[in-house]
């Protein structure tokens, strides 16, 4: 399915309060400052149906959804994110940054709902077994991911935030794993640093990759 | 999962224009005169969720669904009805009968989409393993099921239908294969035959079923 791939494919993962957006603007600048082609996308989403499907995801109103419905609903509409926009993208040669991918499943369904093994032979199946070139971790401990998204004014917490400390405790765990498992590709930044130290790591891991190629 | 199974799953399963809606109607009434406690059920759907997954699966404004996220949304839909509805009645003893089940991904996606084993190995994970005690497959080739549905007034063709018959022949081999691999499991009934002939071979099928039990 990636025999066509010219671009370069990023993603950026962290728990909650990590300060991913503000990383993720700040990546767009540079890259886009370097004259590069960017695309942004999220999961889950990034297209129409994708974006449904998020819909669905992120709806308290489904309290009742079991995590195995929630992680093949994560991977139906990552399977859509590939096929529709990621891999015509970097075909054309583009840069995509992704906020979540693949890893984000790992940490939280197979680690933060349990779920195990089963949810990387699916998202295998879903991505046709597309990773980044490099993935930017956002590493914050849970307990300081809640305070900060805790003091953010007029937050709604969603579905998936009212879980509770101890799932945020095994999507951590999930990250972690995540990392081990994928050295080449996986960079841990520490999020505790100030914005400008942590983007400097950024910087110079996405150079890297960048300059590889 | 299965573990505290204690009632009897029914699925049937057949091309456009089989004949299904008649007999499901034949065979409820034929169960509830013999006082059994029969729950009625369908796929995609049977659940909240599940039928919000069927409307994005039905909906021709998604005409860009791609094949994997189309097979990974009807498992979603699958592992909800199994987990919410399946599962709890057969835990009380009821009779499960499903309008469809997972011998149509087989069918639809595997065959008909051509996407093959994958769709086997995410429907094991999205059913635990749960097949049903007894699978009605009715027999209809798929150009006298195309001849008969077009006959019925009024009918507005949704997306799926709308596909060409080259797709309907392979989902009938998809069907033809299902039978082949599951023999103690599937019943396949000629669809051909009147309605009365039809259902005094399940009627069969199913007593047999109930009293093996």
């Amino acid at each position: 399915m990636a025999s066509n791939k010219r671009g370069i494919f990023l993603s950026i993962e962290g728990t909650d309060g990590s300060g991913k957006s503000t990383q993720i603007a700040k990546i767009i600048s540079y890259l886009q400052e370097k004259g590069k082609d960017v695309v942004l996308t999220r999961e889950p989403g990034g297209t129409p149906i994708s974006e449904q499907i998020r819909e669905m995801l992120l709806d308290t109103a489904n309290a009742k959804m079991t995590p195995l419905t929630e992680m093949l609903l994560y991977a139906a509409a990552r399977a859509q994110h590939v096929q529709e926009k990621i891999l015509p993208a970097l075909a054309e040669g583009k840069i995509v940054l992704s906020d979540r991918y693949v890893d984000s499943s790992i940490a939280y369904q197979a680690y933060g709902r349990g779920l195990g093994e089963c949810v990387k032979t699916v998202n295998e199946i879903a991505t046709g077994g597309l990773l980044p070139d490099l993935t930017i971790f956002l590493d914050l401990s849970p307990q300081e991911g809640i305070l900060r998204k805790s003091k953010e004014e007029n937050h709604q917490m969603d579905r998936l935030e009212q879980e509770q400390a101890a799932f945020h405790e095994r999507v951590y765990e999930g990250y972690l794993a995540a990392c081990a498992d994928a050295k080449n590709r996986v960079v841990r930044i520490d999020a505790n640093k100030d914005v400008e130290t942590v983007f400097s790591q950024i910087q110079a891991a996405v150079e890297q990759c960048l300059d590889l190629r």
